[in-house]
């Protein structure tokens, strides 16, 4: 049976029809509506989509899969404080199984490209995800399985101090990795980049920027930092760079890497990890987090 | 059938034979004799005393498990590099092999005491031995049997840094975590304490030794600080300190729940993960990493 998968983000919200096979029937996309009401009437109309597009019924479904950010709870199918999409709280597993009649997982939107980034990039053992997005967080997938941890937080390395003398982070802690390698961190270390600095940081580089410069600089040293702090803990063969911020693509893939052969360079035991090579890049056409959510079990 | 279980340590040599349903049958110690021919002997010795004090024969074993410092070539049951006991490199499987003709499974010794705390302390799911030795490292262990990572160092913290205007580490980095929280660094942070700081700590803190107390105080920062890694990283439900410092027993996790609990102060995120919660300590008179070798399954 095919199974579908949706991605709702800040912008905008995109969903997949799967086959039994895993490939990658159809596809489509549309702008996320702002609110409670707005996700769920984006999700509901994006499925009607899907199901004309695929010329398929809802009975010929075994499941509609829902990645999103914010804290989700996914015994309930309930999703809390999404900020970026307007949700305080919504019953979206529940509302949706009215709607179609059938089964909704619901699961953070991290975890979801982790899962499809695995399945999709045919990627084996143990990969992490290291999502670039407005904060910075790791999803991992172990033998194409999510590792979620004990209480669901495995990964959110975001919150790691690494520097005593750092920015303030939200979090209420000091020097967290997110106040170096993030979008939020990328607008404080460059104002003039606006809301999406992301989507203009290399032109202004080319431009010579010199403010721009130093922002993808950091932001290239913290992701560097991000991938030893994975490394020395979980040990993953593949650390893939998705999130926003991964359309920054190859350049920044670069700096990451020269980053890590930089502290490589002072350190035989860093070389020995070969950190460098770990690092891969989620390319930007791959629904990773929609194909995830369709295909991750509920019971996962 | 039983298992013989040794800890080869800096300073002596713990082993324990061990039955069917997994518990401690005999045990005994000796110091641990210098050099790769010591080593040796030290360990041939010990099984031969653990063989009389049990009443077996070598032909009663299924096999001998070994947990040793240095680098582990678990394969070719190899190890290198045990700087403290003199090892530059000894064929340990092959030559306990060839004396007592069964099979020899050799282990990382703080992975050993992860498996031997996960099975002594009855602790489920994921847990983390955080092995406070010469060196800071963690041995983690998920429904029993060892996370080893792709590489083999999962678990390696101690050479994440944390403070960019930290102290210069071996390997090479600036502030790694093991300049702030291990032997090594109490040795460093309270030279007055010579070589076994950590023996002599709390009754120079009791007699008022301001500088034994802010090394203890920065033990106890940096320890929490590795608990905050591990629980944003692996996200274990427990967290046991274990390792020569250990011995600082009570007193330190205390000091540890108390450093937890001041940056939850600061921060919801934190207080929502139940950090002190999850830190106990590793009973001082457990033999864990002698009971893990001898758990441990050559091909886990």
């Amino acid at each position: 049976m095919n199974k579908i998968g949706l991605d709702i983000g800040g912008t905008k919200t995109l969903g997949v029809v799967i086959g039994d096979d895993g490939s990658i029937v159809t596809s489509a996309q549309s702008p996320t509506r702002f609110g409670e009401d707005g996700v769920l009437e984006t999700a509901s109309a994006l499925v009607e989509t899907l199901l004309a597009a695929a010329d398929i019924s809802p009975s010929s479904l075994s499941s509609i899969g829902i990645g999103i950010p914010g804290h989700v709870d996914r015994a309930g199918g309930i999703v809390r404080n999404a900020v970026n999409i307007g949700v305080q709280r919504l019953d979206i597993a529940r509302r949706l199984r009215a709607r179609f009649g059938i089964e909704i997982g619901v699961d953070n939107d991290v975890t979801a490209a982790a899962i499809g980034t695995a399945h999709l990039m045919r990627l084996q053992g143990t990969i992490a995800l290291l999502n670039l997005g407005t904060g910075l967080a790791a999803g991992i997938v172990r033998d194409g399985k999510p590792w979620r941890g004990s209480t669901g937080v495995a990964g959110e390395i975001g919150h790691f101090p690494v520097d005593p003398l750092g920015l303030d982070c939200p979090c209420g802690q000091r020097g967290c990795l997110e106040t170096i390698a993030s979008g939020s961190a990328l607008r404080r270390a460059w104002p003039r980049g606006g809301d999406r600095p992301g989507r203009v940081l290399l032109s202004a580089i080319a431009t010579g920027d010199a403010e721009a410069q130093r922002a993808f600089d950091q932001l290239a040293a913290g992701t560097a930092a991000a991938v030893r702090l994975l490394v020395l803990s979980l040990d993953p063969e593949t650390i893939v760079i998705g999130g926003g911020l991964s359309r920054l693509g190859e350049p920044l893939r670069q700096a990451v890497r020269a980053q890590l052969g930089l502290s490589g360079a002072e350190s035989q035991f860093l070389t020995g990890l070969h950190l460098a090579e770990r690092v891969r890049l989620l390319p930007t056409d791959m629904p990773a987090a929609a194909v995830g959510a369709a295909l991750v079990q509920i019971a996962d």
